[in-house]
């Protein structure tokens, strides 16, 4: 039935599609309704209703688009902007570039602010393109969220504050960050997850793609490997060995960084089978790693972080 | 949990979605997966092999795209054709006059050929064009194979010999088909569902949409009623009074046609119990029908025709 | 993966087990968990909670019995009495018979009072032995309230009211009845599914098992069938050929009565789907029944009586 | 709708119940059936077949018995011994007791050989009460396989050597044991799970209960704490703090035992997060483990062992 079983429960620490909580499984396995039928809408309205909480606004018009990402960033840009417009727009990564690519595609006029990968939006650029901005050319600022592919969050609020009176449109590609503040929101222990993987990847002694922590990302590290590692080959260990599916690096990253995604419904024992499956997956690829030497580093943070279960004090 | 909770089974008998068979509803009910891993191409290889089993073909080549009917529709067009091309195309119902619709705003030439809603696509009128098109200018033949809106077969075969030595591109719309080759192919019951339904009808004293034996689908029948009635009405009480979900009638035929849908997993005695619905709703609604009459003669049909479940004799 | 694969859905009317709504067959889908963990008692004593509210007592004790039917039988009465107490017991079916069978086994001293099958416990002479109880030798009356091998409910209100003063222990079999109850309170559509039963059998021309109506269950109809028809034979073509499961008679009523049952979660279209069916079985094994003539008597009734769904109007 | 909600998927690590594969726990996700029709039979008799391959074994005949595991104790004396028999009965953990218990209330005359907890059989003993056994006079061995109060797994092999030509009963207790062959016998990576907690235990400078190698259970790891520390403690922690289930220390080592079951569907990261889990736990109970320090021993001896997944190969 599986036409590729492994053993025991698979480890998915991509950047999506993510683990979904057991009730949500559940609720979703039913027959097909009459999708025409009175029970749809009023079961959509409720789920509008309830996206507002998850990005915690009560003004915000939440849609429901049924395509792709993809879809969704050209639905965005050609249902607000016309052809010939320009747009600023950061390439820091490899969504970044699909998306700018995107927007050039569809003739807009693309001013590109690039940095290096693992580096943030340069805002410093932003902010003197705004203050040049007299003739109010620029109609839109183009910004992932989370550039999932070097781990690095940009501050989306410091864009809007450089804006200053100025008016234009924003459109944020921000598809992991909807995870994250809905772990936040519930449940109050996604914070402690991530900082121990910092730690993780120190005690191993690599580095993080991310260069900056105020790059960090929540919900994703990307880590970079020494030249004389190939990082697709740690990926595939991990799923040929260990039942674990890891992150690729892409496009000018491939190679030189696998990705550990943190996001969905996840907890602290199942981060850390993670973090020692890495190790022991490092050390096959001829990696010096002090086995365990991550994990330690998060149990140390996490032994002392971790709050009581609330429903269960 | 449920929005809209109604008692017992829920009877789904709409075009689409169909009902699923549970076996198929337990294999989907799993976490995700990730779909970079080499697990998921293995899967979809199989998949494209087992469609080629449906559509029973061993030299056509399936292709799955990642979008709704209305996209595919656009998608097997632009990748054939150039703007300004010519077609012929069929109009004959809600379905068709989408399509219609799509070509001509995606610029081709479209040649068009309308009949009456309940009537299959003129093929007269088309050996005609056929016959007059010395020039070639005719690059396809668009044809909805079955018209649910009608309840309306095409005859593909027939269109296929008309063309002779002329070659061109035939774009059929095809969906509900699959559901019947499927039936057909595993379990050979399905035409027995059918013709009872056309019995149900007659012994019910009203019409179907559809206006000709040669032209009745093997996955609707669409129902004519009584001016007196509006058939939207049928539809809403099916759904309030019976927990059953039928058809509407669409756009020429509004208001004066039902669906009933009998396609994918379903047996005799579901739709036995579909059609004593129907029946007592079209009682509640003010027509004069005499109850258990469409059962009576489907039954007298099925009692003679059922086969032994091939698994259990 | 199905060993004996039948197409659509089952459709099940036997006396247990029932049909389970999705939800519940939903919820239950879920891995083990640690039934020494504190979120199991903490879970078991809602449930008690809620059995209460099934069996419409505030005061009541409800218990969870880890075993059969049959094992809880032995449990109530070994727990209660001792060996060679007088208890009254009715023999009116197959399951009546069985539990006095195990009285017996278990050396109780049991006065029997028996009927012919198909009539209910005799009132009468319960009568005659409490007005003669003077000794207060009678420990105990046990009944069962539904006695589905031949449709009988007991009218247990009667029971309590001819002990007037004397008190003594009335262990009841009551299985189906919870079924009853939990459809009453709930939806109030129950009552309707029952009535029409008897109208159909009617229809058929065939006779109740159950021999006035004051005995008629509501969550099983035994049929009887003439004596040139063995009603095995019609619950194996209801299996074979329908893909339904249908009650067999038992015991002195074995080959001489079919049982369709009428509990769990189930709605008017199921069974009328049942009734069709039946109607088709009947004359496959030679009885001259009029088709749909059931379901015809059925629909009258129900589409007069059913109201709409509460969350829908 | 989870009364005592936990973050992500809950560790399961007790002795039973186990993790379920999930394709097991998809297929069980159905509505009930008839269980008097044929498709019942049909399976049961192929599920027979398949718990022989479990125990490898072709000549062997399995019975399903509807109890609990005390009950199958119960059936297999008393079908197969009279009162006042001579049975010989291992006394060395908590389910060994228990069922001794059971064929003293049964009236055997039971021989009890008694070990220290955490010690196996006393086969010596045995042997000597064997050569004594002139007239024959004890007609059973009584016997745990695996002994999981303690860890201790008994070897049946010796006991059948011991008793050369002499003829008698010997009803084994193996629950356990089930989980190990199918694991063994399927996936080739069972025994690279135990090995390893044994060097975790190590690591953590605590005793295992279980006194001698040659005893260590498959299944289950029982793990010494120190006086200072109650156990019980520990089992609490880590369901409150980390969403894991551990066993209890039962009876005689209440408070001084607690144990990792590693049985049932499982893999190599889920345990090693268990054992981090176990670590941070040790911690938070004021034992000074060094974090980590079994993980590290664990995966040692993992990297070097654990095969690749012969499907993904």
């Amino acid at each position: 039935m599986d036409y590729v079983y492994g053993p025991g429960k698979s480890h998915l620490f991509v950047l999506g599609p993510v683990n979904i909580p057991e009730p949500v499984l559940r609720a979703m396995n039913r027959n097909n309704e009459d999708y025409r039928s009175p029970a749809i809408p009023a079961m959509t309205k409720t789920l509008l209703e309830d996206v507002k909480k998850i990005f915690k606004t009560t003004t915000g018009t939440p849609f429901l688009i049924p395509t792709t990402g993809t879809g969704a960033w050209e639905s965005a840009l050609t249902n607000t902007l016309s052809p010939g417009d320009r747009t600023v727009s950061f390439l820091i990564g490899q969504f970044s570039l699909l998306w700018i690519d995107q927007q050039q595609r569809l003739n807009f006029n693309v001013d590109v602010i690039e940095s290096e990968w693992g580096q943030g939006a340069n805002l410093d650029i932003l902010a003197e393109k705004l203050a040049a901005n007299h003739s109010h050319s620029i109609k839109a600022i183009c910004i992932v969220h989370n550039e999932t592919a070097t781990g690095v969050t940009n501050n989306l609020a410091t864009v809007r504050k450089l804006l200053g009176k100025q008016w234009m449109f924003i459109p944020v590609w921000a598809k992991q960050q909807v995870h994250e503040v809905k772990a936040i929101t519930d449940i109050d222990f996604c914070w402690v997850h991530i900082i121990k993987n910092r730690l993780a990847v120190e005690a191993w002694g690599l580095k993080n793609c991310t260069q900056r922590e105020e790059w960090y990302s929540d919900t994703v590290t990307a880590v970079l490997v020494p030249p004389y590692i190939d990082s697709a080959e740690i990926v595939k260990r991990a799923w040929k060995r260990y039942n674990m599916s890891l992150g690729l690096g892409l496009n000018k990253v491939a190679g030189k960084v696998f990705r550990i995604g943190h996001l969905g419904n996840l907890n602290e024992l199942q981060l850390l089978g993670c973090l020692a499956g890495v190790e022991m997956i490092l050390k096959d690829v001829g990696y010096p790693v002090k086995l365990a030497s991550g994990v330690a580093a998060a149990c140390a943070y996490l032994q002392t972080n971790i709050p009581m279960i609330p429903s269960r004090i």
